[in-house]
């Protein structure tokens, strides 16, 4: 009856010897008390001088992927097709998984748990999410479903940094883009970045975790801060907010889930406010332990090496994701049935439909740039052809969820005050 | 070769039904998903009323520690000297214990680490510091010894409430304390947090998941809020600062580990600057995640039984602390040989000796109040008789270690400004 524990031995095969696997060789041969090993790193291009012996290296995946005495695979290479056969194969193979590929995970994971659960395999990916940052674990461990109100966050640092640029240097969205790039805290293809693919893959994750629900990404709302403009960092400043791309997902009075991926104005008040540069933040709010707030470095090499070995620490006591709120409860749902607060800007070329808001409770317009503030029904959002476009861009304001109720008093007491 | 994993059912012992052991008992009623019942509850006062069946109750330890169905103690009583007894009790019967007592820990952690490993069993104590932030976990299994560059953090939920009071609403300390007795937040015998000793309780737990160090609370240079003076508070104010009781631990460049628990200076671009009223934060700082800023609530039911709950849940999957810091390498060394800028402040009436400090850079007198800055030895710190006497008060400032080597420079070229 009594609990005891068994170290497992890891016997590692690698995939991928950039920064951040060659990081983790070196880490883990400096560090016998892990009790972990590399056996074997598969790479890409073997005429590349690599620093470890020749032996260590092939071409070829079977050599790893077949090997039996190979008991975990960490994948980190960028081809993410590439990446969904090794995962998948390694736990057809019952071996464990370590991966720090978004976009593997978010695209595939429905499937990717399936195997997991069939194979009885481990297969843990706290990299993917924020890397340095442990919210997948806690969310695992810590929030019953029934418990978690909700977590929002700060999850993709290039467009955190730019949005810092933007605000403290006073300067424009595309020169700080260009400082990011220079810098190295963007892609020089940065759209997957900016465009918030990146922070709506890591929020399809953390919404398994957090409250079993597994969607596509591509059917979250989402927008990253390509539209922005600069007028719009003029009307934060002025309010005393900055602007941040905030991924969050909360629970309604309903119960139902809302999730979606927009820039937000934040206030000072926030933990989120002093989040800057390329630092993530992620805000878990819950019955229980009240108001969470979880720092650190969410990207580059170190950073997600660091992740990494937790996830290979985890596995020597046998550790696996349960997501227990997928399975044993009923799994939450997601809604679009709700109402936000939300700032559109445009060109005054252009015209946002005023019958796309519920009312209207602030407008101004000069010729170079008009902006509405009003309480806008989500699901208009699901066509993302006018507020998407080009010289358009929204902006969600703090405390933006509007009771419906309210609302809806208002329009029957006909104040509504549509222009 | 397989990694796989076995739940463990959790049947438990629970001692206290208090808030947080009530709380705990209708979470684990509610949520049959966690695999674990609450099987007996041992209690001191069986004439009070309870909102459980009746037969769940007794007054007789041994009816929970003889019991070989029972495999696992939730000690949460307050009674520090009997939880030493439960505890170590179970662990001798091979029960795994989860306990939120961090007095009783920091004081025989020693002697409790040395059960853990010889009867083999877990004892999980994440709810000890700082409640609902996960940071025991994340050193446990996040830092490797060489990599933690330091950590420093405010422990105690009642000294930054009246530290917040002090400095937002320009209060007295005095009054302060009363308000956060009033509301809640301190003791009505407020020694224990105000006096440092609950903040190096937690220290010392830290120490050991962080550095592998275990080392009596008593031994480790603290001290509180309670000397603090309304002229410390005002001169903080005008450079721009905050006073925040900080609890830290730091690898030198020695390699050598400096414990201090001591108000100190937090400029506004530290994240601890922003923790306010009974909220906690922690920063860890390492080579591979770089800054990592954890903050939620410290203290309380809620966030007790939230961090309770996820020790059992860790449990259930066997999970159990290595201090590995301290069992696989050579440990690391608590040293009190260095320098730190410090600012003493203490009635007119009185003299600090100048004679403590190996440098003054800053002096100034009134009638009311004189201060100094400058550079002291922190062995100095060892007698406590002048610096913690009544009237005097010591800020350490941002930033303050001094690099010993260039300090005794400075003393070669005749440039100590000693007055």
């Amino acid at each position: 009856m009594s609990i005891q524990n068994q170290q497992t031995k890891l016997n590692i095969g690698l995939f991928g010897f950039g920064v951040v696997g060659e990081g983790l060789y070196k880490v883990l041969e400096q560090t016998p008390t892990l009790n972990a090993q590399i056996k074997k790193v598969c790479i890409k291009h073997p005429e590349k001088k690599r620093n470890a012996p020749p032996e260590l290296f092939t071409i070829d995946p079977d050599l790893l992927l077949q090997d039996e005495e190979i008991n975990v695979i960490v994948e980190l290479i960028d081809d993410s097709e590439a990446a969904y056969y090794i995962v998948s194969t390694a736990l057809k193979n019952k071996k464990a998984v370590v991966s720090a590929n978004k976009k593997l995970i978010a695209e595939h994971l429905e499937e990717l748990i399936s195997l997991q659960q069939h194979f009885q395999t481990p297969f843990l990916y706290e990299s993917a999410a924020c890397a340095s940052i442990p919210v997948i674990r806690n969310l695992e461990e810590y929030y019953d479903n029934d418990l978690l109100h909700g977590i929002s966050g700060i999850v993709n640092g290039s467009t955190n940094y730019i949005l810092t640029k933007v605000s403290e240097e006073n300067i424009s969205f595309e020169d700080a883009l260009v400082q990011a790039q220079i810098e190295g805290f963007a892609e020089s293809n940065p759209a997957l970045d900016i465009e918030g693919t990146d922070a709506v893959n890591k929020l399809t994750i953390l919404l398994a975790h957090a409250y079993g629900i597994v969607t596509p990404p591509q059917d979250i709302v989402h927008t990253g801060i390509q539209n922005l403009h600069a007028g719009d960092a003029v009307f934060a400043r002025e309010k005393g907010y900055e602007i941040k791309l905030i991924a969050q997902a909360r629970k309604l009075d309903n119960g139902k889930i809302a999730a979606f991926v927009l820039p937000q104005f934040v206030h000072k008040d926030s933990q989120l406010y002093n989040v800057r540069n390329e630092y993530n933040g992620v805000i878990i709010e819950s019955s229980l332990a009240d108001k969470q707030f979880f720092y650190g470095k969410g990207a580059g090499s170190f950073p997600t090496a660091s992740a990494v070995l937790s996830d290979l620490s985890a596995l020597r006591y046998n550790y696996r994701y349960e997501y227990k709120k997928l399975l044993y409860q009923k799994p939450s749902q997601l809604t679009n049935d709700f109402f936000l607060r939300v700032y559109v800007s445009f060109d005054g070329l252009f015209h946002v439909p005023h019958e796309k808001f519920e009312r209207i409770e602030e407008w101004s317009s000069s010729d170079k740039r008009c902006h509405v503030t009003g309480i806008i029904r989500f699901s208009r959002l699901l066509d993302a052809s006018w507020w998407k476009r080009k010289n358009t861009s929204l902006v969600v304001y703090p405390d933006a969820f509007v009771d419906k109720v309210a609302l809806k008093q208002d329009v029957e007491e006909n104040v509504l005050s549509l222009v």
